[in-house]
């Protein structure tokens, strides 16, 4: 199968600013099978409600799997195209479980390098409004910085995603500057 | 009177990031008499020398009209270019009022698409920083959000302020990339 | 000694987006000595924490002084490239010790317009998030929101960092667009 160049990207943005919407339209831009790895958790209700919209939205075509915690090997065991979203809440449930939060980047790094087909991972961008009271917040907002400086530092596209339109950050290889 | 082709721009951007006089310049460019859509109430002292402030840079060209709520027909109805600030506080006084959000953002667009006049949007990001611990905070944060990504959608011209500058996150036709 | 055009820079972006490394990469672009003016003042262990990381990184070439407060005397005496890493935690400094922030922010403009180096800034960007309670939070928002909004202004070169990635928001001069 040959596969665009675009083996990595990473689509960050705020809350409600289309980074999943952008996402879904990337991986299916590839052939189909396409694989969804969800992680978030539906503690309430409101959770229960975003979960179903985006959903709803995808076709038959996506593969839908629930993954709160063992990312790395999920991304590994891919069919094809695969979309993470989001690694927000990945690293939330990460901090709740006492997981070792470095460790486990390292380790999605490598699965995406060794996928057997292009990965978008969906990030939110928590780290640009008043710092934090909590020690708890402010802890996970370093986090999350932290993961999204090393996996951009390895991705071949990066995006900031405002009011549903991507600004580029680094340009896709071969992409017209 | 042949206008611009930048027939509807959105400005956005964090709080003191330069929104409102940059859309001033841009409404300024075309011949007046200038709109200004002033969607602030004043609740305290704080806002009210901040609406001073405002009122106090524009000269005389411009006409100032208070529009709480109904911001779709004062755009229909401005003369010539207007300028909506903002749409952050328009939302607001909207889930306030517990007016339809949805459909008046609806009225927005199809109002901006009708106008005699370029149109101008101001609007502040605010999803950018750690979830709010309140329900009401974060169901506002949704609304500005979707709000943003329709109105970017439909607009000719978006731009995302850093420091006083914009970044342009949607080209103006005809501009040069 | 002939320096690079790119007098005054001004580094820009959220909690963990990489600034001070970006900072740090381009002051080293110059000739040694190079001197690192540090804003923080060491409250508790985080930060204690924090700054001892980022001394660490530092190699023998950097000279570091800590300036919590005289800021624009601390520039214009620096032998040559001056990093200020950060304006965010000077405001902050200014406004614990009800100094003019106002006349501050002026007279470290005219310091880094006549130091005899070039001079890199770094400064977090706090006004992408939902409004903050407290007045103070407020008040330091818009606070550090109009010295962004000065120094961009005369910066030379402003960018804004992304998960480690710089977008530019205000182009070195001579470079390619």
């Amino acid at each position: 199968m040959a596969l665009s160049p675009h083996h990595m990207t990473l689509v960050l943005g705020g809350a409600r600013s289309g980074k999943s919407l952008h996402a879904e339209g990337l991986i299916e831009a590839w052939p189909a099978p396409w694989t969804y790895l969800a992680t978030a958790q539906a503690w309430d209700d409101e959770m229960r409600a975003r979960i179903a919209l985006h959903r709803e939205r995808r076709s038959g075509d996506w593969i839908t799997r629930d993954v709160p915690i063992d990312l790395p090997r999920a991304v590994a065991e891919a069919p094809g195209p695969v979309l993470v979203d989001c690694l927000t809440l990945w690293l939330t449930n990460l901090i709740l479980a006492e997981a070792e939060v470095e460790a486990a980047g390292a380790a999605l790094i490598a699965a995406c390098a060794g996928a057997p087909g292009p990965v978008v991972l969906v990030g939110s961008e928590v780290g640009l409004g008043i710092v934090p009271d909590n020690a708890l917040a402010r802890r996970f907002r370093d986090a999350a910085g932290r993961l999204h400086q090393r996996l951009a530092a390895r991705a071949d596209h990066v995006v900031f995603m405002v009011a549903g339109l991507p600004m580029i950050v680094k340009p896709a290889p071969g992409a017209n500057p």
